[in-house]
């Protein structure tokens, strides 16, 4: 296959004088190295992961563009304190885009490398947001026969993030888990793959709509925080499946907080489960998003046996190792159709990823919107 | 040694009219079992870790007493939050005391109860505001020669606390700790303990003279949250000592947030310890106590390696095993009235423990404010 001789990147730079610059650059295709693939990007989702390193703490609110095609610049200000936050990135033009997935048009002289050539693959690497990206032929997860670059592309952060709550619920002794933002992509991977495992989950959603969504996918527990009655649906819900684990995809406010509450008025229900000091066993809440970027509020009437902490996928994949880590990619690439399916709202180019009433609506991280980037598109 | 046939137990009772209950019950003197020894206790103190059996969420601005002398009683009413939460101990007469020391005036018959008989012990194992205690022989530290019951008073809560907090550095992986409330008594044997064992420890206080006290006690780094530069000198200290480890005696309001902040921005400053997700190492704030009751406010401006949660005690002893107990216990008997001593400024009886206006003072938590329950006192 011919590769052209220069490609266009997405870069995000926070500039010294307090402004954030995500523009496309263009540049030269490397030759592969001898372990290395070079994969046409054909399709890259933008994650609410990714918006960490494309946004930072700029003030995307005030985010303009300028130019078009692939001239198109998108600016926001940043704040002093995000100035602060960000000492370690300015200067230096990051690629963005952790996932996607494309064909493979060239590879070095490695046996495993020239044997992907022509074969779809996904890829998690990072500046995924680009018309071409050269990687580690081991890295690639080839796609089974007759799956397209569009039903990979969202191969990694949402199925392994999803399989990865599982593993963090066995590795840490919990039986159940609570899981908030549960009518999303992520959320309904999380459905399918509890059923398909036997694992109690307590899916927390905003929207009687939602309810009905994950209801009609046969999810047994789901609760509403828009309700009146949430903290005592909350409580049963926690009771009935003995959860002593949530992810919070939200992050702010008291949602993770009601969580323990839940689960320390369950506990209370349990025979043998409560001391003066308050439950025994140990609650854990894991915030892996930041949908609400609101402080996070602690009432802390849950007693003494409780935490919370961030939750970030590749530290998690560090920690549980390669062995964990391929057992969950091979399942992935079998059910990719089916337990791991995901829906894009919203197919963009790359230079519509800049412009700034399109940047708003995906910035909106809006449930059941979720936009793909496919860089191939003029 | 003659034991009277009856002893006077404080103990706390929650009724299902919303009504906290403190007062003096009658008991007869048990008959040891074989490996038991019954203690004349002479000397336990009131640690804020004692206050959540005593007075739960009763709301203690209310409180009063009645009587006099050993009839004295102390009421106070209970929200229906704190009712909610102390569902789990309603109509139970609990024992209140978590440690404390006396003599050792009878025993069964085994040969190691026998042989502590009119030694001085110390005892953790509830119930020791109380003329008499029996309690397991092999649950009692022998004071070494020449210690008095009112030095060995303290034996257990605060000098097991500030060595678990080592030991806890040294489990998870840290190298230096940040202390808050750290001219308190427990404050005063972290500061003895890091200097004998070399380990850097950043001391949080409120006040100038707080200030002083630790630094001519030859604490290296002191930082006020009083003062307009605590965010800066915090992060001076933390970057200093590389602390990642924060021990938070408060619980309440931003100061365990500031702190996994000031860690943030020391590893900012930091080649290597910084991606786009913010520090890369695990930044852990334990509330060990909860002197703000007000709630956890979290700004979550430290990227996603981080956790916040409760911390106590007796969970960390069943966690770490019999042979770090047993280490601590010895160190703590070798070192009682150096590392280890501990100062009060009031000495009461049992029955001047239930007095509204005594309450209140010790209620109030104030640093350098320490009172010291003689059960023996009339």
């Amino acid at each position: 296959m011919s590769t052209p001789s220069n490609y266009l990147q997405m870069v995000s730079t926070v500039s010294s004088d307090g402004e954030l610059k995500m523009e496309l650059v263009e540049k030269p295709m490397p030759e592969p190295k001898a372990g290395q693939i070079i994969v046409r990007v054909e399709a890259a989702p933008i994650n609410p992961s990714d918006h960490g390193v494309m946004f930072g703490w700029s003030n995307m609110a005030e985010a303009k563009s300028t130019g078009s095609g692939q001239n198109t610049i998108l600016t926001a200000p940043v704040p002093e304190q995000g100035m602060r936050a960000m000492k370690a990135r300015v200067g230096q033009a990051l690629p963005v885009g952790n996932e996607g997935a494309g064909t493979v048009v060239a590879a070095g002289s490695d046996e495993y490398a020239q044997s992907l050539i022509g074969k779809t693959v996904a890829v998690m690497g990072g500046g995924m947001y680009s018309q071409y990206r050269a990687i580690d032929a081991v890295m690639a997860l080839p796609l089974l026969e007759g799956h397209s670059a569009k039903e990979g592309a969202s191969c990694f952060v949402n199925p392994l993030t999803a399989l990865s709550f599982l593993e963090t619920m066995r590795m840490e002794g919990h039986t159940a888990i609570v899981h908030t933002a549960a009518a999303s992509n992520l959320g309904q991977m999380l459905v399918r793959i509890c059923q398909a495992d036997g694992v109690n989950l307590v899916n927390i959603v905003r929207k009687k709509e939602q309810v009905d969504l994950l209801r009609d996918m046969g999810a047994q527990y789901v609760v509403n925080s828009s309700s009146d009655s949430f903290m005592a649906d909350l409580t049963d819900a926690v009771h009935e499946t003995g959860a002593t684990l949530g992810f919070d995809a939200t992050g702010g406010g008291q949602l993770a907080s009601n969580i323990l509450t839940a689960m320390e008025g369950a506990a209370a229900r349990t025979p043998g489960a409560y001391s003066v000091y308050g439950s025994i066993k140990h609650k854990q809440v894991y915030l892996y998003g930041g949908l609400d970027v609101s402080p996070t509020v602690l009432s802390r009437g849950y007693g003494m046996a409780w935490g919370i902490g961030g939750w970030l996928l590749p530290n998690f994949l560090a920690k549980a190792g390669n062995e964990v880590a391929m057992r969950m990619r091979t399942r992935v690439a079998n059910e990719l159709t089916t337990t791991f399916a995901s829906h894009y709202t919203d197919e963009i180019s790359l230079s519509q990823a800049l412009e700034a009433e399109v940047v708003q609506q995906y910035n909106a991280k809006t449930t059941g919107q979720k936009f793909l980037i496919c860089p191939q598109k003029p």
